[in-house]
C-alpha cells in the first residue's frame, strides 16, 4: 500500500492554465451569481426526496425495460431505462442539482475550450442520480463519450436515467434490477460493436471486475481506472499486490477532500438526521457508544456530544484511541458500557463488532445502527433466531423483541444509516464528482510514464484545486502567498502547499 | 405581571407524601425496568409519524363525524370522533407513548391510592395525541372525570381520539374540523346536562374564552384554570389586569421546566431536524442569522454553531444581546447581514421581524423559516404580490421567485418550523404533561385562600418534583442534603432549593 | 425572600433622559474611540498582576500606617494609607482601569450635567483596587462625597489607596491590616465629626453590621444600602425577615448581569486559568467532577468539556440536575466517581461537600479546588491530622500526603480558586461597578415610598441599562422596536423588555 | 520530500516482544498505581515554574561555569554546569517529572532486560529540563552512554543539569550561555578523546550542523540522527535533496503523535493560557483572527470559539481553508478584518504574515501574538521606528504606541507565545520524549539496509506503540481484534492498524 504516494513528483507536475487556483476572480464571479442567474437558479438539494412526491415511479408498468422498445426524441435506442417519457422531469432534477454543484459547472466552463477529454471513451458504473448526471454531462461537455450502468440495483432514479438517455448518453439502468439485469446492463455498456472504452469510472469495482473476467484484452487500450469506493479500492490494491493490475488506477476514495469532507463533516450531520428521521428521539442526556474513532466516528461523536449526549468510544488503534481521550470521550470496551447505553453506533469498517452477546445484554429500547461499512458491523444474522420476534414499526425501523419483552430498535437492518435513512447533501457529492472528473482528466492526459500499473492517490495539487472550486460557496477568500513568502517556504504560489504526508 | 411570583409562600406549602422527591428509590426502580417490563415496552416516540404509514386516516369516509351515530363497546355515545373502530390502533399508540412518559406513569402509581383528583370534573382543550391521551387517562386514574376537545382543527390523531372514546372519555374532536365544528366540539364538552366542570385545562385559551362568553356562571364552581400556551397565558394576564379573572389560574407555560426544556433543549434539536427534513442542506460553513436570543434563539444558535454554521444574532433586549456576545455570536441588525446569509431564522415572538424589504435583499437560495411564535414573524403576506411566483417544491417548502430569477426558500409558509416540519420528542411532552397534571392537582386541592383570582406560576417545589420524576430516564443520581447542610443553607431537605427569582 | 421582586412597578418607573438606552449613538461613539483617545489609552487589564513587578510594595517600612503622619499634596490628612508617596503609580493603575471600564466612564459623562448624587454622602467598604477606584471617583464625579474602607484585610492595593487619598478621598485601608485595624478603619469612615453618611455601599455586610451595632441612630438619615456579596445579602434578608431592616436595601448580587456574567461567563474562563496557573496540567482527557450545577458550575463544566475533559456533575436540585443531563453531563453522587477522577471542583455554596472520607478515597495526584463560596465546601480542617503530611510545592499549591504515599493536590487551601489563583477580568468588574453606581443613584433619588424597609433587586430597566452600556465593547448593534412592534408586544421601546420572572 | 514514507515495509517490520501493545495488562497495572507508588509520587507538572520560587538561580555567583573547577560526588569532572551543588534540588525536579512520564518509565522497565541501547554512544542537544533528564536517564537505563548540550542558551534549568552531572552524565550547559559558550558546549560533547558518538539526538539541527562542519568523518560511525524540530527536519531534507545526507535520519517532528498532540491538543490549551497570563483578558465576545489553519491554528480556533470568541481564519491552502469553513470559521483575508479584531494570532510557519501596514490599521488595544514558528510571522522589526514608542508594561508584554495614542499590545516580542508565556504540559513532553527514545532504539538496532541515507518517519507501529503507552493515564481500554476480525481486515492484531497515508 505504501507505493501510493511515492512515485509522483508533484512539483514537476504542471496543471494547465484553466486549472490554476483563482485567488481574486472567484469572488467576483460568486458575487455576481445572485443577480445574474436565470430562472432555474435553485437552492438546496431537493432532488432526492422530492422525487418521491413528484415522480410517477410507482407506475403500473410491470414490463421489464429489457423487453421494451424505446427511442429518444433523436431516434436513438442505444440505452435501456424504465421509461424514456420521464425525461422531462429528470431534466428538471438535473438542473436543480447543477445549481448545487458550482464546482463542476465552473470546470465545464473553464475547460470547455480545451476539451481535455476529447477522444475519451468512458465507461462508468455508479449510482445514477441527478448529481451523477451532472458529472456525466460534464464529462461529455469536456469532450468524452460515455456509456453508463448503475452500481446498485436499487439506487437508480428512473427519470434521471431517462433524461440522460434523451440527451444521448448510452445509459443502461433502472430501479429494481435483478442480479441478472445488473450484469446485463454492465455488459451492454462494454460490449458494443465499434466502440471500445479507454477509461473506466467505477464505484465498487464490479465494472472493473467484469472487464477483467470477460474482456481482459480491453485493458490494452484503457488508460486508467478511477475508483471511488473502499471496496473497489481494496480490490485494486489486491490486484496490484498480486501483480495483476494492468493499468494505472486512481484511488479517489482516499483523497483528502473525500476523506475529510465526505466522512467527517458529512457524517457529523447525517448521524443526527438519520437518528431523528427514524426514531424522533431526543439526543440530550442520552448515553451513546460509538465503535470506531476514524473520520466517521469522529464526526458522529462530535455531533452527539454537541447535542448533549454522553458519548463513549471503542477503538483498536492506540493513536485514534488517544485522540478520543483528548477530545473528551471515555475509551471503553464495548462490554463495559453495553448494559447502560441508549444508542450503539458502529463506524469501524470491521465485522461483527456488535455481537449477539452484546445484543443480548442491551437494555430495553436500545437503538442500534451502523454508519460504517456495508452491513457486516452488527451481527444481524444472529438475530434471526426463533426466540426473537421482529416487528417492523416504520420504514427502516425494526423492533427485535426478546422473550422477556425487551425490545431492541434496529435501524436499516444494520445497513448504512446515512444511506438508508438520511440524505447526502449535494455539496458533498459535488466534491466527490469534481474529484472524479479531475482524476479522469489527469489519467487521460498524463504523459507516458507518469503513471505505472499501480494504484495512485490524486496529485495533491488537484486535491487542492477541487477544494478551491468549492470555496466560493462559502464566500471564503483565500490568501495568496507573496513571492517573498513563497520563496521563504520553498513553495509554488499555486501549490501544492503541503508535503504528501501532511495529515490535515 | 409582577404579581405572579409574589403571593406564594412556598416554605409553608406542604406537598403530600407521595409527592416527595425520591433520592434512593428512583434508582432502584429504574434499574429494574429493563428486565421487568412486559411485551409492549417500546422505545422511541414513533407515534407521530408512524401514524402516517399505518393508520387509515385518508379513508374514503367523507361523512362529518357530527352526522354519524357511533357507540363504543360499552354502549356509550357521549363522544364524537372520526371512527370509533380505529380505537384498537389508537390504543397501541397510547401504550407506546406510556413507555416514553415514565413520569406520568410514576405519578399514576404513586398517587393512585390517594386519588387526589377524586371529584374533579375537568374540561380540557388541547392537541389530541397519544401523549395527551396518557395525560387524560392519568387524570382519570387519579379520580377525575374528563371531557375533552381539540385546540387545533388539524392536530387530532383520529385513532387516538377513538381509543379515548372507547375507554369512556367524552372526547369531541377529529382531524380537519371546520371552524364551526371547532366551537361545536368545545360546546359539547361544556354544555352537558347534569355535569358541570370544576377545573379547566386549556391550551390557547379558546375553551376559557368560550366559557367566559357563553357560560360565565360556570366560574362559580370552577376551582381554577391551567393554561399552557403563550397566547392563553397572555389573555389570562390581561383578564387579571382588567380585574376580570374570576378564578385562580396557573401559568404552566412559564414554569422552569417548560421554558428551559421545551424551548431551549427541544429547539436545539428541532431546528436541525426541521431544516434537514425540508431542505437536506449541509449546515457546515453556512451563514445564518437568528433573530431573537431568548431560550428558543439560544437553542437554535447553539445547535447551528456546533454543526459548523457561522451564526449572527439580532436582539432588542440589551441583556440577551450581551449574552449573545459572550456566547460568541456577532450581534447585528438584520439589514447588516441580510445580503450575505444562507438562512434566516426568526425566534422573537414579535411581528414583521423579516419584512418584504429584507426579503427583497436576500441572496438567491436563501432559506427563511420561523421558530418563534405563530406566523407573524415573517411578513409572508407581503410576498403574495403578482410579480413574485410561488412554486411548491415539496411538502412545506415553497420557492418564491423574483422577476430576475432569484429564489427564496420559504419553509412552512412562515408557520412554526418545529411544529410543521419536525417532531416533538415525547420526552419534552412528558415534562409538560406532568406539569399540567400537578398544576391541576394543586389548584384542585389547595386550601381556601392559597390562590386568589390571579395568575400563578407553579410552586417551585412542584416544578422540582416534575424534574425529579424525569431524572431516572438518564440514570441520574441526585445528591441528598445532610441535615447539617440543610440547616447551613436554611433549606428543607426536600426543597424548594432555590428562591423564586432564581434564573437557572 | 419572595418579596424581592414584588413591590416594584417597573412600568411606572421613569429613568432620566441620560439613562435611556442608546441605539444609534453608541456605535458612533465607539467607532471614534480608537483614534480619539489620548496617550494613556491602554488596553487589557494589567493592573492586578503588573503591580507585583512594578510597585514597591514589599517596602522595608514596617511602621503601622496608623502610627504615621501623612498629608496629601493639598494638605489634607483625612485618610490612612500605607504610603501616600505611591500615589503616582496608583494613579497610572487607575487610568489603565478606566480604559477597561467604558460603561462607567460613559456614565460619568452622561450624568455629569445632572449630578444625580449631589448631596450624597456615601460610606463604602469594598476591596480597594484600581477598578473600585474608578467606581469611587465616578461617584465623586456624579456629586457624591465618599469615605472608604477595605472589606478584606489583604486585598488593598496600597498605591491605589494612596492615589485615592491624594485625590481627596477619605480612604482608610492598607494591605495586611490586623483584625483591630480592620474595624478601626471602618470606624474612621463612619465616626466623623460634622459628617454623617446617607448612603452605604457594602461588600460583605461588615460595614452595615458595624453601623447597626455602634451607631444605630445613623439609619435615620440613611437612604439605603447597596450590598454586593452573597453573605451580605443573606444578612440583609435575615434582618428583613426579623423586621429589623430599617432602610431599603438593594441586592446587587442577584441582578441578572451580575449572576450571568460574573458567575457563568467569568467562571467559564477562570476555572481554566486558575488550574493552569497553579498546576500546568493538561485538560484533555482528564476526568473531572464538578459539585453543583448553578451558574458557576455551569461555567466550569462548559469550559472543561470544551477543553476535552470528561465531566461528571453532582446536584441536590432536580431542576439543575436535569439541566446537567441535557447539557451532556452524567449526574452522579460524589462517592460514585471519587476514586477515578483527576480533579474535584466544588461550586455549591454549601459546606462539607467534599469530606475527609471522600479525600481518603481519591486517587494519587487528584487535584481538589473550590470555585464556590468562602472556604467551607471542602472539609480542609479534617486534613490537619498528624498522619497526613502537608508540603507546600508552590504558592497556593499544597500536597497533602497520606501514609501510603498518596498525594492529593489542594489549591488555595480550599479557598476560592478564582480569587486566589487567577485574575478577574476588568470587564466583569466593570459590570458590577456600573450596577453598584446605578443602585446608589436609584436609592438616593427614589421618590418617598417607592422603596420600603425591604431588600430589592435592581429595577430591570436599570439592569438592561447596565448591559446596554457594555455592548459597544463588542461592536454589538442592538435592534430597536418599531412603534408597531412595541405596541404588538405591549412594551415600551426603551424597555424593560421582559417580565420580572424572566430567567434569561 | 515524498520519499519519506516510501521505503519502509512496515508489515515486514517486527518489534521485539517488550514492545507489543498490551491490551489487558495495562489496565491492571494502572489500577494498582494509586496505592502502590511510594513517597515521591507527585502529581501535575510543577517543575517548570515551581523552579522560580524554590531554586537559587539568581545566585550572586557571576563566575562563568567554564572557569570553574567542579567535581561530582564520584570525583568526575567531565561536565560543565552552573553549580554542581544544586544537584539535590534538581534530582527532586526529575523525580517529580518521572511521575508525569509513565510511558518512559514503563519503557525503562520493559526494555531494561534487553538493554536495546547497549553500546550506543549518544550525543544529544536539546532543552535541558526535568523532562529531558528523564529521557536522558532512560537512555542510560537502556544501555546508552550519553553526552549532552543545550539547544538554547536560555532554556537550561541549572539544577537539573547539576543533577544529571552528579548522576554521571557528561552534560555541558547552563542558563545564559553566550553564543561562544553555546558552540563550546556542543564541541565538548563531541570532541572527546577516546569516545566517539554513534547516535545523534538533535533539536534544531545545530549539533548536526557542527559535526558536519567540524568532524565530518564522525559520520562513518554514526548510525543515525533523530531530529525533533521543524527547522532541523527542514535542514535534513535539504541535505537529503542535495545528496549530502550521509546517515539515515528520523524525522520525529512529523510523527502522528507529535503533530496531533503537540500541535493540535497542546496549542488548544496553551493559547488560552498564554493570553490569560499576559493580559488577563476575557475571551467571551472578543473578535479574533487566526492566521493559518494547520494543526496549531485548528487548536487555537477551537479553544477560542469554545470560550465565546468570534474567530476569523486566513489561509493560503484551499484544503485547510475548506476545513475552516466546515468548522464554522469565516475565511477572510487579513486586511478585511484587521480594523475590527481584538486579537491577531499567527500560526502559519510563514514570514511577514502581519506587516507594518496591518499593524498600522489595527484598533486601539489590539493584542498581537505568534503561536507559529520562530519569530518571523509578525514583522516586529518594522515597529522599531522612531515615531512609535515602546512601553514594557509587564514581563513579555509591550505596548507599542502610535503618535495618535493608539496602543498595540505585543506579546513576547513576536516570539512563540506558548514557549514564552505559558508552560507546556508534561504529558505532551512525555509523548515527544518517548518517540525520541523509540526512534533511537529503532535506528540503532535496525538491520543493515532497512534505512538508507535518507529522512524517515517513525514506523507507524512505533507511533502506535508510543500512543499505547500513554493510554493508561486516561484509564482508557483498547479493544483487541479477534483473529477473525484481523483476518477480515487483513491486519496484524498488534498493528500497524492503518496504511501510511492515513491522516487521523
Amino acid at each position: 500500500m505504501e507505493r501510493t504516494e511515492s512515485t509522483q513528483d508533484t512539483t514537476a507536475f504542471n496543471m494547465p492554465d484553466w486549472m490554476q487556483i483563482q485567488f481574486a476572480d472567484q469572488k467576483r464571479e460568486f458575487n455576481k451569481r445572485p443577480t445574474k442567474i436565470g430562472r432555474r437558479s435553485l437552492s438546496r438539494s431537493i432532488s432526492q426526496s422530492s422525487t418521491d412526491s413528484y415522480s410517477s415511479d410507482s407506475s403500473d408498468d410491470e414490463t421489464s425495460p429489457r423487453d421494451k422498445q424505446q427511442k429518444n426524441s433523436k431516434g436513438s435506442s442505444d440505452f435501456c431505462v424504465k421509461n424514456i417519457k420521464q425525461a422531462e422531469f429528470g431534466r428538471r432534477e438535473i438542473e436543480i442539482a447543477e445549481q448545487e454543484m458550482p464546482a463542476l459547472m465552473a470546470l465545464r466552463k473553464r475547460a470547455q475550450g480545451e476539451k481535455p477529454l476529447a477522444g475519451a471513451k468512458i465507461v462508468g458504473c455508479t449510482h445514477i442520480t441527478a448529481q451523477t448526471a451532472v458529472l456525466i454531462e460534464t464529462l461529455g461537455a469536456l469532450g468524452a463519450q460515455c456509456r453508463w450502468a448503475a452500481c446498485n440495483i436499487y439506487s437508480t432514479l428512473n427519470e434521471v436515467a431517462a433524461a440522460l438517455a434523451e440527451n444521448g448518453v448510452a445509459v443502461f439502468s433502472w430501479k429494481g434490477e435483478s442480479e441478472d439485469d445488473f450484469w446485463w446492463c454492465i455488459d451492454r455498456c462494454v460490449n458494443v460493436e465499434g466502440w471500445q472504452p479507454n477509461m473506466i469510472l467505477d464505484d465498487g469495482g464490479d465494472l472493473t471486475h467484469w472487464i477483467y473476467k470477460k474482456y481482459p484484452n480491453m485493458f490494452k487500450k484503457i488508460k486508467g481506472i478511477v475508483e471511488e469506493s473502499v471496496t473497489g479500492v481494496h480490490r485494486l490494491y489486491q490486484l496490484s499486490k498480486a501483480g495483476k493490475l494492468c493499468v494505472p488506477a486512481m484511488n479517489v476514495n482516499d483523497s483528502v477532500t473525500k476523506q475529510k469532507f465526505d466522512n467527517l463533516y458529512c457524517c457529523r450531520e447525517s448521524i443526527l438526521d438519520g437518528l431523528k428521521r427514524t426514531t424522533d428521539m431526543m439526543f440530550g442526556g442520552k448515553q451513546v457508544v460509538v465503535c470506531g474513532y476514524g473520520e466517521v466516528g469522529k464526526g458522529c461523536c462530535a455531533a452527539l456530544k454537541a447535542m448533549g449526549s454522553i458519548v463513549y468510544v471503542t477503538e483498536i488503534d492506540p493513536i485514534c484511541a488517544l485522540q478520543a481521550c483528548m477530545d473528551g470521550f471515555r475509551l471503553v470496551k464495548l462490554n463495559e458500557v453495553i448494559r447502560q447505553v441508549d444508542i450503539v453506533i458502529t463506524c469501524t469498517g470491521n465485522k461483527n463488532v456488535v455481537t449477539r452477546e452484546h445484543l443480548d445484554r442491551m437494555k430495553n429500547g436500545c437503538i442500534v445502527c451502523n454508519m460504517g461499512h456495508s452491513n457486516t458491523e452488527i451481527d444481524v444474522a444472529s438475530l434471526r433466531t426463533p426466540e426473537l420476534t421482529w416487528e417492523r414499526v416504520r420504514s427502516q425501523v425494526d423492533h427485535v423483541i426478546w422473550p422477556d419483552g425487551k425490545r431492541m430498535v434496529l435501524l436499516a437492518e444494520g445497513r448504512l444509516l446515512n444511506l438508508s435513512c438520511s440524505t447526502v447533501p449535494t455539496f458533498v457529492l459535488s466534491i466527490t464528482a469534481t474529484t472524479q472528473a479531475l482524476a479522469l482528466i489527469e489519467l487521460y492526459n498524463a504523459p507516458e510514464g507518469r503513471y505505472k500499473q499501480d494504484v495512485y492517490l490524486l496529485p495533491k495539487k488537484m486535491d487542492e484545486y477541487v477544494a478551491s472550486l468549492h470555496l466560493p460557496t462559502f464566500d471564503a477568500h483565500l490568501t495568496e502567498l507573496s513571492d517573498e513568502q513563497a520563496k521563504y517556504l520553498g513553495l509554488n504560489k499555486n501549490g501544492p502547499f503541503k508535503p504528501n504526508y501532511y495529515r490535515y
